[in-house]
């Protein structure tokens, strides 16, 4: 990371812009050009879910990717189509807690230091509430072609429907679920967090890479780094877990202990599985070394920060 | 309706189309290319969702309407299109079924003659399983480049995820949780039943529709007979609601009024909504024979077919 990269400058102005776009996009009025307005109660529901809190990790890795292709050479078009992709994105994890929130799933009461979307809308609409937010990532990424092209609309949803699916996160969530109370292998508990959770951030940065053109050689370092880091990133959960307290999390603390589910932590200990994470950050750090691109800087930030963050 | 033509026989054929892609793509080695296998356990409950049962209604509609644009000189890959579409869009209304019989919207522990999938599986693996059905309807929709053409993949999701999300179903399906026991007007009750379930049958018909060239006069018809006919749908489905048993249904019979649910029979009475089905026919049959298009005889049949159902 050169010393003049200064990350929360450039997150700032990053978030600015996830946030004013996700206001503006999950909305009634932004149907308005539709013959139907959304309900009001569903997008209340919708806009509680999203907006207001989370730390848009998602969001940001996808416009620091693009940032890293277009070697800020981007155009206006480039730029406006990752910011589509990284509220995509954003409203698929969205969705993703909604649902796993809910009574049937981890039954959590407390999220971003709120009530859960079931708490204060009821577990109908909060299950309607998930499906919309799902159906509404892809609507963000189909607009009509004048505003982003054919090939990039259908990329982005070849990777952003991949890695929300049973191929990636609801199949992690799956074995997630079957795994409660197992003794599971550091492969198996690898490979359910590739799908959990690996799988969406590891899209996020194709997603962003794919909104600029680039070399097959960047492409193939920034799906080693998207892994590295999304594995590290659950290492890193896994350990907040038993280490941080609820208010700082903003959600339950040692409810995965609690609840008896495999965690990096019950399999390895504390000491090993921070060693791991760092293991991993290196990983990621030598994968964007390797990509043969320029302006990295804010994915080799965000990298740290995901390792060294305390919630 | 030409004399000559026997949907019988057309359904026929569609439907072991159908049903054998359905198999092919809901399985978990459709995915043996990616590095990932959907976990078994969720697949299972994907696949109960969604194989041996329905009408398949919405497929037959893609697959019609394609035929009717493509007037028989349809190439190989327009209609591997039609048909991923085809899939596409059921397994959308799939995982809408699987929600929707959750304890916490409908609470329903029969679908097609079967225990429920929350019933079988559990709920939270229902959650999931219709979770990841949805993703898969788009991935299904974007496949390589090489199979489909970008800006045919691009449509097909634009029109997909509109017409399921909170414009679209997921909306309508709001609409219908929050007027329990009101009393709707007949354009409070239309505008809830062309969210719920006529976007989704309207969506079939112009999916169909764009997997080939058309004219914009056709396309025009087509939208109206999409939308005449899923208002009928849904007219006749509060008429069976009343009239039929469960054991024909494959559902619980006189649920809606059991719920306080208004329908079209509790607003206008039986006659009158009888009456109506029929106007919503000849307005569909009306747009067919304006869309300049020859080859309609699975359009017009099946929309008979839609209105004259006993199940």
């Amino acid at each position: 990371m050169t010393a003049a990269f200064d990350l929360n400058r450039w997150m700032a102005l990053q978030l600015d812009a996830v946030e004013r776009a996700l206001d503006c996009w999950v909305n009634v009025d932004a149907s308005a050009d539709l013959d139907h307005h959304a309900p009001a109660e569903l997008m209340a529901a919708m806009r509680y879910a999203v907006l207001d809190g989370g730390k848009r990790l998602r969001p940001l890795l996808v416009l620091a990717a693009y940032e890293a292709v277009s070697a800020g050479q981007g155009d206006g078009r480039g730029a406006q189509a990752a910011l589509r992709a990284a509220c995509a994105v954003e409203l698929i994890h969205a969705y993703s807690l909604v649902h796993d929130d809910m009574p049937c799933m981890d039954n959590d009461v407390l999220r971003r230091g709120k009530p859960t979307v079931h708490v204060q809308f009821g577990q109908a609409s909060a299950l309607l509430a998930g499906d919309a937010l799902q159906a509404l990532a892809f609507e963000l990424l189909t607009p009509e072609p004048a505003v982003m092209p054919d090939a990039q609309q259908a990329r982005l949803c070849r990777l952003l429907s991949r890695a929300a699916g049973c191929t990636g996160m609801a199949g992690g969530q799956a074995i997630d679920l079957a795994s409660v109370g197992l003794q599971l292998t550091e492969s198996q508990l690898r490979q359910m967090h590739r799908l959990k959770t690996g799988a969406l951030l590891q899209a996020s940065v194709m997603m962003g890479a794919t909104c600029s053109q680039t070399t097959a050689l960047a492409t193939a370092a920034l799906q080693e780094f998207g892994a590295a880091i999304g594995l590290a990133f659950q290492v890193v959960d896994d350990i907040l877990d038993v280490t941080a307290d609820s208010a700082t999390l903003g959600k339950t603390a040692g409810k995965d202990a609690d609840c008896d589910k495999p965690t990096y932590v019950s399999l390895m200990g504390l000491d090993q599985a921070t060693a791991y994470a760092n293991e991993l950050l290196a990983q990621a750090l030598a994968a964007l070394a390797r990509s043969g691109l320029a302006d990295v800087d804010a994915l080799q930030a965000l990298a740290v920060m995901v390792v060294q963050r305390s919630h």
